[in-house]
């Protein structure tokens, strides 16, 4: 498939702004764990996912980490466009989690277009609605969501994306999903292992009782 | 003033357009205290306050609040039309804080000016980025300031709103802006009170010393 068949609105565009598009396009193979995009990066433009895995977030001066959203095949990256929106007055840290092959729109580019297709501009508006929706999502969980019900939803979340029950993944790095500490994630993995519900080893956690995990991100 | 001097692009839509937009236009006179918006209510519109003030906050299952952004005279609610927008996958509830005079522009009418214009669907764009970025400095408190800070900075938000250091706000309406509980709160402002920072009264906090409350947010 073309970069045509991934960009959701490319019949809504005239010829000149199809070939001025297409014309500046850069396409990049990512290793995972890249930054590809932070703060002290300049605008890095839209980042248009062929396949792979990203993932957005914020770091408090501590170096603590949240997940603030993750984007996967064909889905679209606004936010490491940002400078093309005056209002957005906030960073966020965008990396790899899987090796990624994406597109790149540069964003004076997307811009120009944008200024003059009423068509991008509300393509524009709904992917930010899409995203201010998994914020708005994240601030409920944060707020009236104890941390177990987090951890399990979180848990549950990666076994679907793997399509497994078995998840390489780091107690640190389910911290830095969630905005917690690795030791607090550590006590409740282990609390989680007393009640059957994982498996601990080296570098993974495995899912043995999902329907336990589910009942309890439900109560 | 009128409807067009409060309307940023006013210029840029076309005479049909802004006969649209004047033709369909509700003025509205709001009480203090009154929910303009929430789930259960169809899609209100878009509200431009003339003056006074409006609060967006979610609701928990268990009723506990917190205040996501607050609009001011000259500010564009956009949410309270989220049903133009299909991306958008949470409810805000909508209240007047003072007494508000404003316009409201039904959904329909600006979704169909917005689809057709590219100033008008970029201007939305703005607007959401900027509620976005308030969305996101949210998080960072949640996430990374401890209590006492947050409350600190809440009180000193205040004052600059009402042009007072006298605030007539009661402890459960702090916990409903902040999404604590009342009883955290009056621990906090108890405490804020023996370190000589605020006096506190029946239905009043005053802010005794302002320095000490802006030192403290920004330890």
């Amino acid at each position: 498939m073309d970069f045509q068949d991934y960009f959701p609105i490319w019949d809504k565009l005239n010829t000149i702004q199809q070939n001025r598009m297409l014309g500046s396009l850069i396409t990049r193979k990512i290793r995972k764990g890249t930054i590809i995009h932070s703060d002290s990066m300049d605008c890095t433009g839209l980042l248009l996912i062929q396949s792979g895995q990203l993932r957005a977030y914020i770091l408090s001066d501590a170096g603590r980490e949240i997940t603030i959203y993750r984007l996967f095949d064909m889905d679209m990256c606004l936010f490491s466009a940002s400078c093309m929106l005056r209002s957005v007055q906030f960073e966020l840290t965008i990396e790899a989690e899987k090796d990624t092959d994406l597109w790149i729109i540069p964003s004076e580019i997307y811009k120009k277009i944008m200024e003059e297709s009423a068509p991008a501009a509300n393509y524009t508006n709904e992917l930010m609605a899409a995203r201010f929706s998994d914020v708005m999502w994240l601030i409920e969980q944060i707020m009236w969501k104890s941390l177990d019900k987090r951890v399990a939803a979180f848990l549950l979340e990666e076994a679907s994306i793997e399509e497994s029950n078995i998840l390489k993944i780091t107690h640190e790095s389910v911290a830095n999903h969630l905005g917690s500490h690795r030791e607090v994630i550590t006590r409740m993995l282990r609390y989680f292992q007393n009640e059957g519900m994982v498996r601990l080893s080296r570098g993974t956690i495995e899912i043995t009782d999902s329907h336990k995990l589910t009942e309890l991100c439900e109560e």
